[in-house]
């Protein structure tokens, strides 16, 4: 069953090392059925050049397990909180990719330094709040994704397509699994830039003004979007 | 028609990728015939390991389509305005590469800390001034190039072939597509060691003199150079 | 004899340079088979492109040579130090890997700023103290093997399976020689992090409070872990 | 004629691509034939990857031509002082590879912050003085050797077997062209971790004491040498 969604969510999950988002099994890609209601997942601490189909999990929205003989990622609860909250996900990938995780380290949003950003995200990248300790104590994971959906109080994920959760790592998502591999790569390089340039602009103020990001927003995902071939708006 | 260069313009959006200037869709290259005043651009949005002849676009300098059936790329009008001012430029490179788009957004132009920057760049590499909401509102493409050429009032665009647009990235030029590729390579180079160096010399000043500027790049390229071997100047 | 370890030993080295630990001879692996009570290492100043299992050195615990034509590692005393004090070890990498280094030249031990860090390692990597003139001047390996062991009073070598040795680099440990090598990957990668955090944190706290870091670490090699798939710790 | 030390100096020049020093045409590889009084050095402006044994040429120490049809690397001079004055050196290497050239542009010389660099370098890595204006403007690749030469008043070329040259880029030598190349891939690895720690250091003082940096550089290097295999010093 969902041989295409498994194909895709394997490619995507052995992309994360060749696309160098990953070493070891340091991330976890999986991709939503929103007809089944199903989600295909990764299976915990398989190393991406030995993984085939098999190493693949399929759940519902509630956990339950509908096939597969693997343990799927302790991330799991994670994943589902975010496809259970923001309706139009179709994939989501979880890295500790270098600058994405230190921006996670620094407890800080990624502000936006310049048209690389603007082009995808429209506006500062999101950091969560600290988790408490009851939060770790029990559903750690689970509570992971309610610290996430609660920093988008007010913010809209068909937009914003990241967040870095404080102290640990990226979660990105989007059409598909392969879209938010696709996203992921991107943070990974938008959050290098703008590292190497916090901190050094002379003023220290962002210089992206909010005509600037609007305009490289829109011209590839807006209505009016005219960034690539017909048809696409990527 | 213009097989040639379509073939040299093809060659250097594929160098992009392989030479890490550029990864998903993040640059693009085209080339100038002065005889027949045309313009070979890569097709918006197309990744370089699949483009063929087919991606590129063929237009006049005023933008009309003379042959291809890709949309090109969205920074096209900003090319043309480069090739409508700078005479002897015949190929132009666009990359949002790492370093060279950190100086960028930074808003700063690259000081010349040592005579690699000056075997190649006869000074600071400049950087645009900010581009203004009305800029932004109207034939935004367009006006970055008019923002290009004022950068470029009292310098010669022929010993400075490249220029940082603030808050987005480098655009590059040369004799050629492929020279302007090559150049490109080296602006990337200069501006992570620049990166590097800026904010950590003792006194704070750039220690290239004019007199050991002048004479690395007259070495290469001015009229007594001597570096490489006889008729070439690189 | 041994062949199956000085296999794994023989493997762990060539590693160290495909994993980019180490360049040219700068880096080092040993074994022990703790029924034997013999040690496998890495013969002196051989390089890993060209080493075979000839070049494999075996040694009681005492250092008396056992089998094998070549020199041992130079640094070969503080291996056996740390076999001979810290019981559960059975594979040992030394490397001047990068950020590692960079620590033991700063002189610090490594902050936990987020949970990659804490997956492995339960607390700050610690950092050796100053070597003195006097045990530099005799028998310099093995006195630094003996500030290794002084480092870890209060430490349990088998929840903190890494050290800086101060000015110089990482020594790290694990389960078997192999084992050793991915601790030594991950050691690279979290002090990479940690190096970009650090000072860049607003407040300078290091973020991660011990409940987090109690969690992750616990999840993966805890009593009730539950990372990976069943019958795995990691 | 010499055409062992053309193969070596071929194998070298190639070899400055391959291990990441220099890019396009950035560096330089020559080698000295003390029996024959000549110098072996790479043609000016000719690509590593294409180059063949017809792009050397050869010269005595005054830079009279005795075969070869390329015009000899710029830097050619610059090679033959130091071959004058330091009697030992029978193989030169000039990059500008990225730490080693930004501690050139800051002026600096490199401290001595670990063993690593203490197993190589006796010492700080020198950086020259400025170079005068009458200096650039006759004879300059010529004078940038004297102020080489002038830098090592008071230093052995025998134990420190590299110079920065300020603004510019490094110089380093060996026994053979093969083992200045060796002594180039350490230096830029000693470079960026000096790069890295340099400032970081809680009270700003270089760490390695004087006993470490001699013990390191003399088991490797000196009277009584014991690191790798009998024969060998390194």
């Amino acid at each position: 069953m969902l041989e295409q969604l498994k194909e895709e969510v394997l490619k995507a999950n052995k992309l994360l090392s060749s696309e160098h988002l990953a070493i070891l099994t340091w991330g976890n890609v999986s991709g939503f059925d929103p007809e089944k209601g199903l989600v295909v997942i990764k299976g915990s601490g398989v190393e991406y050049n030995i993984m085939e189909s098999q190493h693949l999990t399929v759940l519902d929205l509630g956990g339950n397990v509908v096939e597969g003989e693997c343990n799927p990622s302790t991330d799991l609860d994670t994943h589902l909180e975010i496809y259970r909250n923001f309706k139009n996900v179709r994939g989501i990938v979880h890295t500790h990719s270098t600058y994405a995780t230190v921006w996670a380290q620094m407890g800080r949003a990624i502000p936006c330094y310049g048209t690389t950003h603007a082009d995808y995200f429209k506006g500062d990248i999101p950091c969560t709040r600290k988790i408490t300790k009851e939060e770790i104590g029990r559903d750690y994971e689970k509570n992971t994704g309610k610290v996430i959906v609660e920093t988008f109080c007010g913010l809209d994920p068909d937009v914003m397509r990241a967040v870095l959760v404080r102290c640990h790592g990226p979660f990105v998502w989007g059409n598909s699994a392969l879209d938010a591999l696709h996203n992921a790569v991107v943070l990974e390089n938008v959050a290098k830039m703008a590292f190497l340039t916090d901190g050094r602009v002379p003023g220290q103020e962002p210089l992206v003004d909010d005509e600037l990001l609007k305009k490289h927003y829109n011209r590839k995902f807006g209505a009016d979007a005219y960034y690539g071939q017909s048809g696409e708006t990527k």
